[in-house]
Protein backbone atom coordinates (compact mmCIF):
# COMPACT_ATOMS: atom_id res chain seq x y z
CA UNK A 1 0.00 0.00 0.00
CA UNK A 2 1.39 3.46 -0.65
CA UNK A 3 1.03 5.41 2.26
CA UNK A 4 -0.83 8.36 0.41
CA UNK A 5 -3.83 5.88 0.53
CA UNK A 6 -3.14 5.36 4.60
CA UNK A 7 -5.82 6.89 6.83
CA UNK A 8 -4.02 9.81 8.98
CA UNK A 9 -4.91 11.80 12.23
CA UNK A 10 -3.60 14.75 14.04
CA UNK A 11 -3.92 15.62 17.20
CA UNK A 12 -3.55 19.14 18.27
CA UNK A 13 -4.07 22.28 15.72
CA UNK A 14 -1.15 24.48 16.79
CA UNK A 15 1.29 25.54 14.68
CA UNK A 16 3.32 22.05 13.96
CA UNK A 17 -0.12 20.20 13.65
CA UNK A 18 -1.60 22.65 11.55
CA UNK A 19 1.38 22.49 9.24
CA UNK A 20 1.47 18.92 9.34
CA UNK A 21 -2.03 18.47 8.26
CA UNK A 22 -2.16 21.08 5.48
CA UNK A 23 1.02 19.49 4.00
CA UNK A 24 -0.42 15.97 3.94
CA UNK A 25 -3.59 16.97 2.76
CA UNK A 26 -1.84 19.07 0.03
CA UNK A 27 0.02 15.85 -0.61
CA UNK A 28 -3.10 14.06 -1.21
CA UNK A 29 -3.44 12.27 1.46
CA UNK A 30 -7.02 11.38 3.69
CA UNK A 31 -6.48 13.60 6.89
CA UNK A 32 -8.68 13.72 10.35
CA UNK A 33 -7.67 16.90 12.61
CA UNK A 34 -8.19 16.68 16.09
CA UNK A 35 -8.69 19.39 18.56
CA UNK A 36 -10.08 19.76 22.44
CA UNK A 37 -10.60 23.61 20.56
CA UNK A 38 -13.69 24.31 19.31
CA UNK A 39 -12.71 27.92 18.09
CA UNK A 40 -9.32 25.90 16.36
CA UNK A 41 -11.44 23.17 14.63
CA UNK A 42 -14.14 25.83 12.83
CA UNK A 43 -11.22 27.98 12.02
CA UNK A 44 -9.34 24.81 10.10
CA UNK A 45 -12.55 23.09 8.62
CA UNK A 46 -11.55 24.31 5.33
CA UNK A 47 -8.37 22.50 5.28
CA UNK A 48 -8.58 19.03 5.48
CA UNK A 49 -10.63 16.16 4.87
CA UNK A 50 -12.56 16.03 8.38
CA UNK A 51 -11.85 18.25 11.26
CA UNK A 52 -13.82 17.29 14.77
CA UNK A 53 -13.94 18.65 17.96
CA UNK A 54 -12.21 16.17 20.85
CA UNK A 55 -10.61 15.48 23.92
CA UNK A 56 -8.12 12.83 23.00
CA UNK A 57 -7.26 12.56 26.97
CA UNK A 58 -10.92 10.82 26.81
CA UNK A 59 -10.25 6.87 26.08
CA UNK A 60 -13.99 7.19 24.93
CA UNK A 61 -13.95 10.14 22.80
CA UNK A 62 -11.18 8.43 21.03
CA UNK A 63 -13.03 5.02 20.67
CA UNK A 64 -16.03 6.99 18.95
CA UNK A 65 -13.29 8.23 16.53
CA UNK A 66 -12.56 4.76 15.40
CA UNK A 67 -8.98 5.78 15.78
CA UNK A 68 -7.85 2.27 15.95
CA UNK A 69 -8.38 2.20 11.90
CA UNK A 70 -6.15 5.19 11.29
CA UNK A 71 -2.61 3.96 10.16
CA UNK A 72 -0.92 6.85 11.48
CA UNK A 73 -2.05 9.02 14.21
CA UNK A 74 0.78 11.89 15.04
CA UNK A 75 0.54 13.69 18.37
CA UNK A 76 1.33 17.69 17.94
CA UNK A 77 -0.03 18.70 21.40
CA UNK A 78 2.52 20.62 22.85
CA UNK A 79 1.93 23.00 26.14
CA UNK A 80 0.35 20.47 27.91
CA UNK A 81 2.65 17.60 28.50
CA UNK A 82 0.19 15.39 30.22
CA UNK A 83 -2.51 14.91 27.95
CA UNK A 84 0.19 14.59 24.99
CA UNK A 85 1.62 11.83 27.10
CA UNK A 86 -1.58 10.02 28.12
CA UNK A 87 -3.10 10.76 24.48
CA UNK A 88 -0.13 8.66 23.12
CA UNK A 89 -0.47 5.93 25.88
CA UNK A 90 -4.39 5.15 24.89
CA UNK A 91 -3.63 5.48 21.05
CA UNK A 92 -1.24 2.64 21.94
CA UNK A 93 -3.44 0.86 23.83
CA UNK A 94 -6.12 0.76 21.09
CA UNK A 95 -3.92 -0.37 18.47
CA UNK A 96 -3.16 2.85 16.76
CA UNK A 97 -0.05 1.25 14.55
CA UNK A 98 1.75 4.08 13.76
CA UNK A 99 2.54 7.15 16.12
CA UNK A 100 4.37 10.24 15.61
CA UNK A 101 4.55 12.07 18.62
CA UNK A 102 6.14 16.06 19.20
CA UNK A 103 8.38 16.23 22.35
CA UNK A 104 9.22 19.45 24.15
CA UNK A 105 12.58 18.45 25.76
CA UNK A 106 14.77 15.59 25.43
CA UNK A 107 13.40 14.18 28.81
CA UNK A 108 9.89 14.27 27.28
CA UNK A 109 11.24 12.76 24.17
CA UNK A 110 12.74 9.26 26.33
CA UNK A 111 8.84 9.00 27.77
CA UNK A 112 7.39 8.83 24.17
CA UNK A 113 9.76 6.47 22.71
CA UNK A 114 9.57 3.99 26.10
CA UNK A 115 5.64 4.60 25.54
CA UNK A 116 5.56 3.12 22.51
CA UNK A 117 5.68 6.51 20.02
CA UNK A 118 7.10 4.82 16.48
CA UNK A 119 8.47 8.30 16.09
CA UNK A 120 9.64 11.68 18.40
CA UNK A 121 9.86 14.97 16.73
CA UNK A 122 11.84 18.06 18.23
CA UNK A 123 10.41 20.67 16.02
CA UNK A 124 11.90 23.95 17.68
CA UNK A 125 15.07 22.19 18.63
CA UNK A 126 16.11 20.96 14.96
CA UNK A 127 14.57 24.08 13.48
CA UNK A 128 17.01 26.01 16.09
CA UNK A 129 20.02 24.03 15.01
CA UNK A 130 19.95 24.27 11.82
CA UNK A 131 19.58 28.27 11.67
CA UNK A 132 22.87 28.59 14.14
CA UNK A 133 24.59 26.57 11.75
CA UNK A 134 23.60 28.80 8.81
CA UNK A 135 24.35 32.08 11.20
CA UNK A 136 27.75 31.23 12.02
CA UNK A 137 29.37 30.85 8.27
CA UNK A 138 28.91 33.91 5.91
CA UNK A 139 28.68 31.91 2.69
CA UNK A 140 26.12 29.08 3.90
CA UNK A 141 22.62 29.98 3.11
CA UNK A 142 21.49 25.85 4.30
CA UNK A 143 23.49 23.41 6.93
CA UNK A 144 21.73 20.56 7.69
CA UNK A 145 22.67 17.47 9.59
CA UNK A 146 21.39 14.53 7.68
CA UNK A 147 22.46 12.05 10.08
CA UNK A 148 25.60 12.50 12.70
CA UNK A 149 28.59 12.08 9.98
CA UNK A 150 26.64 13.46 6.83
CA UNK A 151 25.42 16.76 6.27
CA UNK A 152 24.52 18.86 3.54
CA UNK A 153 25.51 22.58 2.99
CA UNK A 154 24.41 25.51 0.49
CA UNK A 155 27.22 27.99 0.44
CA UNK A 156 27.57 31.46 -2.18
CA UNK A 157 30.31 29.97 -4.12
CA UNK A 158 33.80 31.93 -2.26
CA UNK A 159 35.73 34.56 -3.94
CA UNK A 160 38.59 31.96 -4.39
CA UNK A 161 37.10 29.56 -5.85
CA UNK A 162 35.54 31.89 -8.82
CA UNK A 163 37.23 31.02 -12.02
CA UNK A 164 38.13 27.26 -11.21
CA UNK A 165 36.43 23.83 -12.80
CA UNK A 166 35.14 21.74 -10.28
CA UNK A 167 37.80 19.41 -11.27
CA UNK A 168 40.61 21.65 -10.54
CA UNK A 169 38.78 23.21 -7.22
CA UNK A 170 39.46 19.51 -5.88
CA UNK A 171 36.96 20.00 -3.15
CA UNK A 172 36.14 16.29 -3.10
CA UNK A 173 39.61 15.44 -2.24
CA UNK A 174 40.53 17.77 -0.20
CA UNK A 175 37.12 18.10 2.03
CA UNK A 176 35.51 14.60 1.25
CA UNK A 177 32.53 16.42 -0.43
CA UNK A 178 30.36 16.38 -3.59
CA UNK A 179 28.92 19.11 -5.15
CA UNK A 180 25.76 17.61 -5.91
CA UNK A 181 24.46 21.09 -7.26
CA UNK A 182 24.81 24.65 -8.76
CA UNK A 183 22.44 27.13 -8.56
CA UNK A 184 23.10 29.89 -11.52
CA UNK A 185 20.25 32.40 -11.35
CA UNK A 186 17.41 30.45 -12.23
CA UNK A 187 19.36 28.00 -13.67
CA UNK A 188 19.61 24.70 -11.40
CA UNK A 189 22.64 22.52 -12.63
CA UNK A 190 22.12 18.99 -10.92
CA UNK A 191 24.45 17.32 -11.27
CA UNK A 192 26.83 19.54 -12.74
CA UNK A 193 29.61 18.17 -14.94
CA UNK A 194 33.82 17.93 -13.65
CA UNK A 195 34.69 20.82 -15.90
CA UNK A 196 31.87 23.19 -14.93
CA UNK A 197 33.35 26.29 -14.15
CA UNK A 198 32.17 28.21 -11.03
CA UNK A 199 31.38 31.87 -11.40
CA UNK A 200 30.44 34.75 -8.94
CA UNK A 201 27.36 34.34 -7.46
CA UNK A 202 27.07 30.51 -7.93
CA UNK A 203 25.27 28.97 -5.15
CA UNK A 204 27.43 25.37 -4.80
CA UNK A 205 25.54 22.31 -3.00
CA UNK A 206 27.40 20.06 -1.28
CA UNK A 207 26.86 16.77 0.13
CA UNK A 208 29.26 15.25 2.58
CA UNK A 209 30.68 14.19 5.76
CA UNK A 210 29.87 16.47 8.55
CA UNK A 211 33.55 17.37 9.50
CA UNK A 212 34.60 18.52 5.62
CA UNK A 213 31.60 20.84 4.96
CA UNK A 214 32.47 22.40 8.03
CA UNK A 215 35.63 22.91 6.96
CA UNK A 216 34.04 24.38 3.76
CA UNK A 217 31.66 27.01 5.83
CA UNK A 218 35.06 28.66 6.77
CA UNK A 219 35.82 29.23 2.91
CA UNK A 220 36.51 32.57 1.95
CA UNK B 1 35.77 38.26 9.69
CA UNK B 2 34.69 34.82 10.35
CA UNK B 3 30.77 34.56 11.37
CA UNK B 4 32.11 32.52 14.21
CA UNK B 5 34.15 36.18 15.94
CA UNK B 6 30.59 37.97 15.33
CA UNK B 7 28.27 38.81 18.98
CA UNK B 8 25.20 36.68 18.96
CA UNK B 9 22.16 37.69 21.13
CA UNK B 10 19.05 35.55 20.92
CA UNK B 11 16.03 37.35 22.64
CA UNK B 12 13.21 34.57 24.46
CA UNK B 13 14.20 31.72 25.77
CA UNK B 14 11.94 29.27 24.09
CA UNK B 15 12.29 26.02 22.53
CA UNK B 16 13.82 27.32 19.50
CA UNK B 17 15.22 30.09 21.35
CA UNK B 18 17.11 28.08 23.49
CA UNK B 19 18.30 25.69 20.79
CA UNK B 20 19.29 28.25 18.74
CA UNK B 21 21.12 30.02 21.34
CA UNK B 22 22.88 26.17 22.59
CA UNK B 23 23.41 25.56 19.02
CA UNK B 24 25.93 29.13 18.52
CA UNK B 25 27.73 28.74 21.89
CA UNK B 26 28.36 25.17 20.55
CA UNK B 27 29.93 26.39 17.41
CA UNK B 28 32.00 28.52 19.15
CA UNK B 29 30.55 32.07 18.77
CA UNK B 30 30.02 34.84 21.94
CA UNK B 31 25.98 34.59 22.84
CA UNK B 32 23.99 36.49 25.21
CA UNK B 33 20.76 35.03 25.91
CA UNK B 34 17.99 37.51 27.18
CA UNK B 35 14.59 36.70 28.27
CA UNK B 36 11.73 38.62 30.38
CA UNK B 37 11.20 35.62 32.85
CA UNK B 38 13.86 35.64 35.40
CA UNK B 39 13.24 31.73 36.13
CA UNK B 40 13.95 30.90 32.72
CA UNK B 41 17.13 33.19 32.80
CA UNK B 42 18.51 31.49 35.98
CA UNK B 43 17.87 27.75 34.03
CA UNK B 44 19.70 28.77 31.25
CA UNK B 45 22.53 30.71 33.01
CA UNK B 46 25.56 27.16 32.79
CA UNK B 47 25.01 27.22 28.63
CA UNK B 48 25.92 30.16 27.21
CA UNK B 49 28.35 33.47 27.44
CA UNK B 50 25.69 36.08 29.00
CA UNK B 51 22.32 35.30 30.19
CA UNK B 52 20.57 38.82 31.47
CA UNK B 53 16.86 39.30 32.41
CA UNK B 54 15.24 41.97 30.06
CA UNK B 55 11.87 43.54 28.82
CA UNK B 56 13.21 43.72 24.80
CA UNK B 57 10.27 45.91 24.05
CA UNK B 58 11.29 48.54 26.42
CA UNK B 59 13.74 50.77 24.70
CA UNK B 60 16.04 51.99 27.61
CA UNK B 61 16.89 48.55 28.35
CA UNK B 62 17.75 47.56 25.15
CA UNK B 63 20.39 50.27 24.79
CA UNK B 64 21.68 49.83 28.55
CA UNK B 65 22.45 46.02 27.07
CA UNK B 66 24.62 47.59 24.33
CA UNK B 67 22.33 45.45 21.68
CA UNK B 68 23.65 47.95 18.47
CA UNK B 69 26.76 46.32 19.32
CA UNK B 70 25.92 42.87 18.27
CA UNK B 71 26.15 41.94 14.88
CA UNK B 72 23.43 39.02 14.71
CA UNK B 73 20.12 39.45 16.84
CA UNK B 74 17.83 36.37 16.77
CA UNK B 75 14.27 37.43 18.10
CA UNK B 76 12.70 34.11 19.46
CA UNK B 77 9.90 35.50 21.50
CA UNK B 78 6.80 33.41 20.25
CA UNK B 79 3.08 33.77 21.72
CA UNK B 80 3.34 37.32 22.19
CA UNK B 81 3.30 38.50 19.11
CA UNK B 82 3.40 42.41 19.76
CA UNK B 83 6.54 41.58 21.60
CA UNK B 84 8.16 39.64 18.91
CA UNK B 85 7.00 42.57 16.21
CA UNK B 86 7.72 45.82 18.88
CA UNK B 87 11.15 44.25 19.81
CA UNK B 88 12.06 43.77 16.52
CA UNK B 89 11.23 47.37 15.74
CA UNK B 90 13.16 48.64 18.03
CA UNK B 91 16.32 46.64 17.19
CA UNK B 92 16.25 48.06 13.66
CA UNK B 93 15.98 51.87 14.94
CA UNK B 94 19.03 50.93 17.04
CA UNK B 95 20.64 50.15 14.00
CA UNK B 96 21.38 46.12 14.57
CA UNK B 97 22.79 45.04 11.05
CA UNK B 98 21.44 41.42 10.95
CA UNK B 99 18.21 40.64 12.70
CA UNK B 100 16.44 37.00 12.56
CA UNK B 101 12.78 36.61 13.56
CA UNK B 102 10.51 33.99 14.00
CA UNK B 103 6.80 34.37 13.10
CA UNK B 104 3.79 32.60 14.00
CA UNK B 105 2.20 32.71 10.76
CA UNK B 106 2.55 34.45 6.95
CA UNK B 107 0.94 37.74 7.92
CA UNK B 108 3.36 37.70 10.78
CA UNK B 109 5.74 37.07 8.76
CA UNK B 110 5.18 39.16 6.05
CA UNK B 111 4.93 42.03 8.79
CA UNK B 112 8.37 41.27 10.11
CA UNK B 113 10.13 41.71 6.70
CA UNK B 114 8.40 44.85 6.18
CA UNK B 115 9.33 46.34 9.49
CA UNK B 116 13.31 45.32 8.29
CA UNK B 117 14.27 41.79 9.54
CA UNK B 118 16.50 39.88 7.67
CA UNK B 119 15.78 36.82 7.75
CA UNK B 120 12.14 35.30 9.12
CA UNK B 121 11.69 31.75 10.12
CA UNK B 122 8.65 29.76 10.64
CA UNK B 123 9.95 26.78 12.47
CA UNK B 124 7.06 25.00 13.13
CA UNK B 125 5.76 25.22 10.00
CA UNK B 126 8.69 24.23 8.51
CA UNK B 127 9.38 21.01 10.36
CA UNK B 128 5.17 20.43 9.91
CA UNK B 129 5.64 20.14 5.89
CA UNK B 130 9.02 18.12 6.76
CA UNK B 131 7.50 15.50 8.80
CA UNK B 132 3.99 15.05 6.28
CA UNK B 133 6.27 14.49 3.32
CA UNK B 134 8.38 11.70 5.23
CA UNK B 135 5.39 10.09 6.54
CA UNK B 136 3.79 9.81 3.03
CA UNK B 137 6.03 7.47 1.40
CA UNK B 138 6.87 3.88 3.03
CA UNK B 139 10.60 3.98 2.20
CA UNK B 140 11.17 7.70 2.93
CA UNK B 141 13.06 8.70 6.12
CA UNK B 142 14.27 12.36 5.01
CA UNK B 143 12.53 14.24 2.78
CA UNK B 144 14.17 18.20 2.36
CA UNK B 145 12.95 20.30 0.02
CA UNK B 146 16.23 22.57 -0.78
CA UNK B 147 14.26 25.07 -2.74
CA UNK B 148 11.49 25.02 -4.81
CA UNK B 149 12.53 22.70 -7.38
CA UNK B 150 15.64 21.17 -5.98
CA UNK B 151 15.07 18.20 -3.01
CA UNK B 152 17.12 16.04 -1.32
CA UNK B 153 15.84 12.37 0.20
CA UNK B 154 17.31 9.81 1.86
CA UNK B 155 14.69 6.15 1.50
CA UNK B 156 15.56 2.71 2.18
CA UNK B 157 16.25 0.75 -0.79
CA UNK B 158 13.37 -0.31 -2.59
CA UNK B 159 13.22 -4.27 -3.27
CA UNK B 160 13.77 -3.23 -6.95
CA UNK B 161 16.82 -1.86 -6.70
CA UNK B 162 18.47 -4.68 -4.88
CA UNK B 163 20.95 -6.15 -6.47
CA UNK B 164 21.56 -3.73 -9.22
CA UNK B 165 24.20 -1.16 -9.31
CA UNK B 166 24.04 2.58 -9.48
CA UNK B 167 24.88 2.39 -13.52
CA UNK B 168 22.87 -0.10 -14.14
CA UNK B 169 19.61 1.14 -11.66
CA UNK B 170 20.12 4.41 -13.61
CA UNK B 171 18.37 6.45 -11.78
CA UNK B 172 19.62 9.91 -13.07
CA UNK B 173 18.09 9.53 -16.95
CA UNK B 174 15.17 8.13 -15.27
CA UNK B 175 14.37 10.59 -12.33
CA UNK B 176 17.01 13.19 -12.61
CA UNK B 177 18.16 12.97 -9.81
CA UNK B 178 21.68 11.80 -8.31
CA UNK B 179 22.90 9.25 -5.74
CA UNK B 180 25.04 11.36 -3.60
CA UNK B 181 25.73 8.71 -0.50
CA UNK B 182 24.90 5.02 0.41
CA UNK B 183 24.33 4.75 4.49
CA UNK B 184 25.28 0.74 5.09
CA UNK B 185 24.91 -0.06 8.83
CA UNK B 186 27.79 1.34 10.44
CA UNK B 187 29.38 2.43 6.84
CA UNK B 188 29.16 5.99 4.69
CA UNK B 189 30.05 5.73 1.16
CA UNK B 190 30.16 8.99 -0.40
CA UNK B 191 30.08 9.35 -2.99
CA UNK B 192 29.51 5.92 -4.14
CA UNK B 193 31.42 5.36 -7.11
CA UNK B 194 28.94 3.80 -10.22
CA UNK B 195 29.15 0.16 -9.78
CA UNK B 196 28.50 0.31 -6.65
CA UNK B 197 25.84 -2.28 -6.16
CA UNK B 198 23.07 -1.53 -4.13
CA UNK B 199 21.98 -4.27 -0.90
CA UNK B 200 19.46 -4.76 1.18
CA UNK B 201 18.88 -2.77 4.05
CA UNK B 202 21.29 0.14 1.97
CA UNK B 203 19.98 3.85 3.12
CA UNK B 204 20.28 5.70 -0.38
CA UNK B 205 20.23 9.47 -0.30
CA UNK B 206 19.51 11.54 -3.58
CA UNK B 207 19.61 15.22 -4.53
CA UNK B 208 17.71 16.49 -7.46
CA UNK B 209 15.04 17.97 -9.11
CA UNK B 210 11.60 18.02 -6.82
CA UNK B 211 9.41 16.21 -9.38
CA UNK B 212 12.16 13.29 -9.94
CA UNK B 213 12.93 13.16 -6.10
CA UNK B 214 8.78 12.82 -5.69
CA UNK B 215 8.94 9.56 -8.01
CA UNK B 216 11.70 8.03 -6.55
CA UNK B 217 9.80 8.02 -3.03
CA UNK B 218 7.16 5.72 -4.97
CA UNK B 219 9.33 3.13 -6.19
CA UNK B 220 8.80 -0.14 -4.03
N1 LIG C 1 -6.35 16.93 25.46
C1 LIG C 1 -6.36 17.48 24.25
N2 LIG C 1 -7.08 16.95 23.24
C2 LIG C 1 -7.08 17.52 22.03
N3 LIG C 1 -6.37 18.61 21.71
C3 LIG C 1 -5.63 19.19 22.68
C4 LIG C 1 -5.57 18.66 23.98
N4 LIG C 1 -4.73 19.45 24.72
C5 LIG C 1 -4.28 20.42 23.91
N5 LIG C 1 -4.81 20.28 22.67
C6 LIG C 1 -4.62 21.16 21.53
O1 LIG C 1 -3.28 21.05 21.07
C7 LIG C 1 -3.01 22.21 20.27
C8 LIG C 1 -1.53 22.52 20.26
O2 LIG C 1 -1.07 22.74 21.56
P1 LIG C 1 -0.14 23.98 21.99
O3 LIG C 1 -0.58 25.26 21.37
O4 LIG C 1 -0.01 23.91 23.46
O5 LIG C 1 1.22 23.51 21.35
P2 LIG C 1 2.52 24.31 20.96
O6 LIG C 1 3.70 23.48 21.35
O7 LIG C 1 2.49 25.74 21.41
O8 LIG C 1 2.38 24.23 19.42
P3 LIG C 1 3.12 25.03 18.24
O9 LIG C 1 4.43 25.50 18.77
O10 LIG C 1 3.24 24.01 17.17
O11 LIG C 1 2.20 26.14 17.89
C9 LIG C 1 -3.92 23.31 20.83
O12 LIG C 1 -4.74 23.77 19.77
C10 LIG C 1 -4.74 22.62 21.90
O13 LIG C 1 -6.11 23.03 21.88
N1 LIG D 1 9.04 41.34 25.97
C1 LIG D 1 9.84 40.28 26.15
N2 LIG D 1 11.16 40.46 26.42
C2 LIG D 1 11.98 39.39 26.59
N3 LIG D 1 11.56 38.12 26.53
C3 LIG D 1 10.26 37.88 26.28
C4 LIG D 1 9.34 38.94 26.06
N4 LIG D 1 8.13 38.40 25.82
C5 LIG D 1 8.28 37.05 25.88
N5 LIG D 1 9.56 36.74 26.15
C6 LIG D 1 10.11 35.40 26.31
O1 LIG D 1 10.11 34.70 25.09
C7 LIG D 1 10.24 33.33 25.38
C8 LIG D 1 9.64 32.49 24.26
O2 LIG D 1 8.27 32.80 24.11
P1 LIG D 1 7.10 31.72 24.00
O3 LIG D 1 7.30 30.62 24.97
O4 LIG D 1 5.85 32.46 24.00
O5 LIG D 1 7.37 31.20 22.53
P2 LIG D 1 6.96 29.87 21.81
O6 LIG D 1 6.55 30.23 20.43
O7 LIG D 1 6.03 29.03 22.63
O8 LIG D 1 8.36 29.20 21.74
P3 LIG D 1 8.79 27.71 21.40
O9 LIG D 1 7.72 27.11 20.57
O10 LIG D 1 10.07 27.89 20.70
O11 LIG D 1 8.95 27.05 22.74
C9 LIG D 1 9.65 33.13 26.75
O12 LIG D 1 10.62 32.56 27.61
C10 LIG D 1 9.28 34.53 27.22
O13 LIG D 1 9.58 34.77 28.59
CA1 LIG E 1 0.78 27.29 21.64
CA1 LIG F 1 5.71 28.62 24.97
CA1 LIG G 1 4.06 27.46 22.16
CA1 LIG H 1 6.32 26.13 19.34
Amino acid sequence: MKNKNKQFAVIGLGRFGTSVANALYKLGCEVLAIDADEERIQKFSEEVTHVVQADTTDENSLKALGIRNFDVVVVAIGEDIQANVLTTLLLKDLGVKYIVAKARNELHGKMLSKIGADRVVYPERDMGQRVAHNLVSTNVLEFIELSPNLSIVEITAPKSLVGQSLAEANLRAKYEVNVVAIKRGEELIVPPLPDEKIKTGDILIFVGQTKGVRKLEELE
